[in-house]
């Protein structure tokens, strides 16, 4: 499966509007886990039939729906009717090879980002889509799996830490988008100072290791960079976008957000910068060492070359061959050799090769 | 031919707004395929010549016009004059070797895509032009060839599944580009699944083949790419054109198309900065094998040469050679051969090249 | 002579809005071309003297001013007053090393183009300045030399095909640009083939001919695109203009001009890119040639390297040498010789390297 | 620890607007230095208690309070309380890896910078963030160290050098600005010289020290215009914002400011330009001596290997060896050796390669 | 001293505004040259004392005062107060390392230029800053030193030839501008040709005098560009400025001198890709040269090596060697050695590498 599109044969012939799970099924049933709040109260429930979602009486509180596994269309059918969600975006979040996008509705906001994973024993990183729905009161996610990088918002609200509690949805979008871009620094530095440390790496050694690195890394911060710009262009626009449902005083935060993600794209092009000057750097050396390696061959054969040609010359078998007749022709033989070997060097000297 | 201009010679000297086929001829008559349709009836038929086709008596149906063969512009003249077509759109219509674009006029919209297919044992895309116009309950399209992309789109008519049947012919146009943009991906996917596992087999390899095939693929794929970014432009100015034909409900979904072929142009423009990175990598594992192979000859030679010279400096045959005749110099000789090989070894281990 | 930049030492010290010729004598004088017409009469002559240029008496009928020759700013002095040229505009026509604009004036438009040339045997494109004056009923265009692209639109004047006979100056001039874009599609054309051949050739042969022509296309290529690139943005600026002298009704026309200078634009950067990846992959290729040539020299040389130093060692001659006595030696060391030869390539089959 | 990207792991799961520092504690305690001034009077002092910061009884004074030490959030609070300091404002100044940007509040501009510093002997470069908050008679900055580049402002306040003391806190927000961009181009400048000087030496020799240095600019660069493209883009938006706080008077210096902000950026691509040209070289040079070595390589031995294989033939034992008996055979034998040798170099000089 | 930025430590600590002179004193003492004309009559003087400049009674003459030598900032300062000039205009005049600009002032426009000098010998660029301001009826230019590129200008005025005589202070600033920039394209033409040249060259040696022309086209390319860059974005906002200093019929003139800069700035471009180009082909060259000269050693290497192991092996001196008895082993051998030789080369034909 290609890594960089995400499977497209199933979506073949498919109806437009239609919601079609694509990719790997990774949970095993639909689940919806509830969070009301307000300054005052909390309220938190998991509901496995998203038909029978608990009502949302009043607009007393603030309801954040997570609902975890996008493999069921069904499923999702019947919460799309509940929130009253258009056909297209239902389609848009099961497709989890949607590239990142805002998208402004009547009456809500729909966001889809990616939340990704670096596994540091595969060098790999991996990507899982999060969908975004803010309406009045309520936020709606959609995750492929369990397990994600809003905890620390979770415990937010639970602990009433911060201004999370008196906010209104947006506020909560914002701090989970926040937590998916800061996720994606945390990473961009892992990856980062794996690079960075490259760089003396290479100095030292040009295994085919090292260029292995460099390969890996690349690929990876491609793929980082196809992910987060994405993004970073959604949150420009969800910054400046006019609606109701984003309040003024949220404005400053997504402001923020828009500076953390502009700095994320800004170092992943840093780096992938920094990984095509490593590569330049490491051809170079190879190239550097093969000269040094040729030139030390070159200089050991000229030495040595006329010097066995010499002795070979007195192995002949000439009957007659009057230098070696003479008693001191084999010290004589030697001083032409070493005459020769010094010469040889000390035109090597002139030429700079030595 | 140049693959990347069509035949531009037989152009020369044509009156603008003449319509003349450049390419192929590639079936034998030109036919046009008819649907018309609404929520409660559906009609097909074939007509084999253009000036006879059925009268469109009232507005009570969409009538999508699927003309084939574009080689006889007598034949496509009659159909031009029955639809109340601008001779520049026919003239774009038959030359083939046409850009992508989209052009607003009075009563229609005309646009010009292209059908690609991926002959994977050639490993070679080639394309067909699509030519589209709406008008007021009526579509017209040109191909062509026989075999399309829009059989799932004739499936959805006929069976009335999704919201075909209740649409106009805005829809049908949007059905048929979403076709044709998802074959984009599709072959885009195919091709990028061949590029991601070329990947392993540069590390492993680095023969002819594998150059080839890393040359094949940019080729193929800089042909997407001049391809599909018209194509991209064009739905652009699709999804924001302010005109009667194009109802407000129609909007998402060509809202979703830009999306769609957004996402062709980047993964397009992904796979061709991973291929040259690829091609960096291999010129870089083709010098670090050289590297390799100098290695080991250079320490080969350094080794033997010397050993070879003192070989034959006691191969002389000079006649007063005093080591000769000591008992024991053969194998003092042999130390010395041993010594030499061992420090010139040692030589080699200093300067980390063994 | 810079080719990519025409003789600006003439130039210096020059009165601005003074004519001067920059450039090489080409014809021997000045004429004009003089061809009348509407739909009903057509009248054709030549002018010699430029003051004595035919009165224009009515309306009537679409007057085109062919002038030939821009050695002699004083004949072309007398057309620009006759016609009521500014002297920048003059100064425009007559400098051949002027950058491809449009210009828009009071009573007139004002177009400088570039007709090129491409010579298959020097394998080399030249270009000839064409500057267009479009006013009320009236189209001046001015030319270095004799002969031209223009016979196509001569002969449909003539021969009244299509709609040029009942349209105004507008129209002529946009099928005299058209002229001028259409051939540069066809020498691209012509130069694309031979790029596209090219590649064949590459992969069979890394000739320093091969590399030549790379470098002649890339050059020529070079040369185009500075040619066509502004070019384009005149066409864009013309499609655009709001004018008297543009008549709605060839607004398509000049639209339909303005693909055709895109696609011209795309396919030059396109073959461009062509000819940066073939140079690449030439580059490879001979570095994998390399890479086997050494191959095949290291293994043959470790091979007989050792076996020529063991015939070295039983070549000396040490008076007591044991081996040379034993009656088998001489077999014993044939015996060796293999054993090592198939132990080294052995090693080599192990390194991957043969 | 990365270095183009500061300690994101610290800031996990924070509450967005917590102020949490993020860096290395370099000084001891949190202080602040306040200067009031205006164009009669001028008054120093230092707090060590920001809860206790002297009253700005009128608005007689402009007041300057530079703050030094990031590392405490509790003490800065206190100042942020004084202040009226936003949030997010104070949460930016102690994240210290934060993009340098400038932000417009209702009573406020906030402005991140960053100072950088040139440690000559390491060839690195470090930076320290600056953040400036302007309002109405009061500039307020913070750092993270000791020692600046503000002492020239400094001087000019205390000596009543220049305007400074009859303009508000604009211009004195833009003073130290300046101070801080002109220190950049100081910094640039050193770097450049050593770059240029770089390039004669390159030509002369192309040892891994060379390579070494060249890379080593090459980073420094990179963090160099890391640094500076937002510095510029934010003096772009301050020098055109609509805001109270700054007076027409300052506007011209903030037009200066940005010419100085875009000639660091511009200088800074150059020497980018340049490094790359520089390894190109390099590389070319290597080639070259590569190719110089390879040639005489191959010469040496072309001329040798076939007098020593002649040399060979006549040491063999055969019994029966014609030539060994003549007399003049061993002089023959020296004339053929010299005609061969004569006629390979012969053709090494026909094929151009000594 | 950094060539791409000129001293900036000699500005440390100045104060904004004050005029500090940067760069390296050429002159003994500052001057100014006036020129006062009309259509009548035509004054010239030259002032030797800033403070004593003539009083300019009237309006009925344009007045061009050229003022040279900057080193000096209290005698400018005189002509500052004389013309009120702001402090900053005067600051950046006497900066030499000031970037390119144009800026608009109530009453005046101030114009900041390079003139560019070609030293063949030396084979590089020098330039001298060059500032403009233009007021009514009045023109100052500054300038290092004495020469200028200006002296057809004053031809011109002195005898009245072409329309300068009877036009303003901003045709006349139009005039001195023209002059800066033909001189750039004459520069660029010089550079050019040789630069063309050098294409034939590389074709045919690739030596490291070629290289070091490469080298230092590409680095006086780049100083070039860095320089005409900004001159043209400054031509094109003076084109399209809305001020009373210029009048309308300047501005075609204007509009030509934008499209000589684009000329300038596209021919530099062009250049430069043809450098790179040039530097990729020179590369190719060297490869394909040490290919030739590997395959030509392989090639001796191969034959001669196993011919001289086979020499070797009937050189020993084991006592039982049979082969040595047989009377016609000699002729034997030496058909073994030539079979030998023969089955080889045609090996080396097989794979194509003779």
């Amino acid at each position: 499966m290609a890594r960089f599109l995400k499977n497209k044969n199933a979506s073949i012939g498919k109806i437009p509007g239609e919601a079609v799970f694509i990719g790997v099924k990774k949970v095993d049933s639909v689940s919806c886990e509830i969070i009301s709040y307000n300054n005052d109260l909390i309220r938190e429930e998991t509901a496995y039939d998203l038909k029978n979602l608990p009502k949302i009486s009043d607009n007393q509180t603030i309801n954040w729906f997570n609902i975890t596994g996008l493999h069921d269309p069904l499923e999702l059918k019947k919460a799309a009717s509940y929130f009253n969600i258009h056909p297209l975006v239902l389609e848009d979040i099961t497709n989890t090879g949607q590239r990142p996008k805002m998208e402004e509705y009547d009456d809500s906001i729909f966001i889809v980002f990616k939340m990704i994973n670096y596994d540091e024993n595969k060098e790999k990183i991996f990507n899982e889509q999060v969908s975004l729905i803010i309406k009045e009161n309520i936020l709606i996610s959609f995750q492929e799996i369990h397990g994600d990088v809003f905890d620390p918002v979770r415990e937010r609200i639970r602990k009433k830490r911060g201004r999370i509690r008196n906010m209104n949805s947006d506020y909560l979008c914002y701090a989970l988008l926040d937590s998916l871009v800061d996720n994606y620094l945390v990473i961009i530095e892992k990856i980062g100072e794996k690079i960075e440390t490259l760089e003396q790496e290479i100095l030292k050694s040009t295994t085919n290791e090292t260029l292995g690195k460099i390969n890996t890394y690349k690929r990876e911060i491609s793929y980082l960079r196809k992910t987060i710009r994405p993004v970073k262009e959604s949150v420009q626009r969800l910054s400046v976008i006019d609606s109701d449902l984003i309040n003024e005083s949220v404005r400053p935060f997504l402001k923020d957000l828009l500076d953390l993600s502009t700095q994320a794209v800004e170092v992943v092009e840093t780096y992938r910068e920094i990984l095509s000057d490593q590569l330049d750097i490491y051809n170079t050396l190879i190239n550097n060492r093969l000269n040094e390696i040729m030139k030390f061959l070159t200089m050991f054969s000229a030495v040595f070359i006329p010097l066995s040609f010499l002795s070979g010359v007195y192995g002949t078998n000439f009957e007659y061959l009057p230098e070696l007749k003479f008693k001191y022709s084999y010290f004589i033989f030697w001083g032409i050799l070493i005459f020769t070997a010094v010469m040889i060097i000390r035109f090597f000297r002139k030429k700079d090769w030595l």
